[in-house]
């Protein structure tokens, strides 16, 4: 079974889970021979549904006439980093602290056909990914075990992807993750001095200097943040003030939809179709202590759910990894002016000339 | 000018760095398109040295047959992510922090040859690359405009290296970086609570369990830490309290250079020749601040300076770039008992038998 384990000098959590390896030595192995078993065989098509775990959701097909009775289709990763099973045993080890690896990690399968990317998906189509993913938070969130679901998609190998065909992926937490704790703990703290919330007031200064906004819509506006950690890095947020992406309703999911497939084309047709990462953060499950009136489940209604999009275009090597620091040589006002000016109907080659 | 960014939502800096792109959509271009402009052109070879900046620092060579003049050569970074000229001017833009980016950005090649792997030198040649860095953190220290002197290895394409030719790296910042704030700070708490070294602490724990050692000699253990990001990360720690890397005398450097040479070839025979990522922790620069009793630069004393290899055989993807957690399949008990048992002189084959 797998186990969480704080580093007391790091701050730090890290995951040590043997089950996501085949074989004792699989860490010699690039990550792209966990693919399928061979090439022409999709695991995740219509047809081949005994090749995964069991069906956890699904969402009927929008066309009935594509052979599929699915849209939509999750199921337990085959090579969990956490497990559903037990109970969560939190404990010191001499200096340092084991949790164990108990929660959820979940494949969510995009769309049936096997040659599609999330930036060919019509809006309708879209939007039942994302309904998907707000049915799973809905779901997770009921088990008092587990203290945060995330989601979050890899495309393409160079982004962590094993499989083609389009997914992302869910593993919900036993532990708040810590990139999210500072963002709660960052926002909290703006509120309790301002009384406003940290992202609206973010939203509104950069729709206010303009320079680093890259779509704006009536509900929704894709800006590349001041301090961007990586070339193009883009954040989706909507306008109005939401803590919780479950609470969402379709109009809400619908708005998202249109920018983030305006946002997925121009990134393909600017940078050549590249690898990426998505990921949603939300606000924490809502699972108070009692005595704990700071506790993480309190203080979500300071957090401003949105979108992050890292293209993989650059490599974090030994500074980074050293420092905490990353090292960008694209500006943000740069990036957003290219994606301004990208052409969303593109396709993969680059407009831009080269 | 290159500018340090930091984020108030992340509390975390990011380093804009247009002057390290060599075209405008330099980006799209593979890191490794960065090197050399033919492939038989080493540009850190002697003789070469009209290709690169102005030499900064060198050592002479151990053996004048060599033809070099040089054995270790430290030079300005071409395309540098920090600049010494200016004066650091901090502000406040908007919600958001600005630094300029003053600093240095330095490339230490360490050996004449063109085709020597650090795993390669003899201990009296790696002695001369630790003096090197020695002495460059000594020097740049006396910059009151600087703050830290951070030293890494990027080996291999896959883990960020531009140019073949052996080289480490050095970028001194005019802000601690976060990772080194940390773990000043996870080491100011402990002392505070128990008037004792954290990572002594760790050491003796570790040595006593025995089951994450790798290699132990009088005067340094290498170790893979409890909370290991990474399959395999090692860290070299002395055995004896000090919190500067710049205060070790040559018995030191020799005792470092020893365990380190054992720990790369025995990696270099285990994993194949990975890539990997090394860093220098050491403590900042002593410039205390009138009035600021609790600076980085006074509580110094608890840090416990060492070294982290990482080889880069695994892959970042959206979980950890969500969470700031990673996904570990190697536990560190394991990759322990394989370093332990590895061959240092087995060459560049496994000898696990695959």
């Amino acid at each position: 079974m797998s186990e969480l384990r704080y580093c007391p000098i790091k701050n730090r959590w890290a995951i040590i889970a043997p089950e996501r390896r085949l074989r004792p030595l699989e860490f010699l192995v690039p990550e792209s021979a966990r693919s399928a078993p061979s090439p022409e065989l999709d695991p995740f098509a219509p047809g081949n549904e005994d090749l995964t775990t069991a069906e956890i959701f699904s969402l009927p097909a929008l066309d009935s006439r594509s052979g599929s009775p699915w849209q939509v289709r999750v199921f337990a990763n085959r090579f969990p980093a956490l497990r559903v099973e037990g109970d969560v045993v939190r404990e010191g080890v001499g200096l340092n602290d084991s949790v164990s690896g108990v929660g959820a990690h979940e494949v969510i399968v995009e769309c049936p056909e096997t040659n599609r990317e999330m930036a060919d998906f019509t809006v309708n189509e879209l939007v039942e990914v994302l309904k998907a993913w707000r049915a799973r938070i809905e779901d997770l969130r009921r088990d008092q075990r587990l203290r945060y679901v995330l989601i979050f998609k890899n495309s393409g190998t160079e982004a962590g992807a094993s499989v083609d065909h389009a997914h992302s992926q869910l593993i919900a937490t036993p532990i708040i993750p810590s990139v999210v704790a500072q963002e709660l703990k960052s926002a909290r703290e703006h509120f309790k001095s301002k009384e406003r919330c940290l992202f609206c007031d973010l939203i509104h200064q950069e729709i206010e200097l303009g320079d680093r906004i890259a779509i704006e819509t009536n509900s929704f506006v894709a800006l590349a943040p001041y301090a961007s950690a990586m070339p193009f890095e883009t954040w989706i947020l909507p306008r109005r003030h939401g803590h919780d992406f479950a609470a969402t309703d379709d109009a809400d999911l619908r708005g998202l939809a249109v920018i983030l497939s305006d946002l997925l084309r121009r990134i393909r047709c600017l940078l050549e179709d590249p690898p990426y990462n998505l990921v949603l953060h939300t606000s924490p499950n809502p699972h108070p202590r009692p005595g704990h009136p700071d506790d993480w489940s309190t203080i979500q209604y300071d957090f401003h759910w949105h979108l992050e999009l890292v293209p993989r275009i650059s490599r974090r090597a030994g500074f980074e990894w050293g420092s905490g620091y990353t090292i960008n040589p694209t500006a943000p006002e740069e990036a957003a002016r290219h994606l301004q000016k990208a052409d969303p109907d593109g396709g993969k080659n680059s407009k831009l000339g080269r």
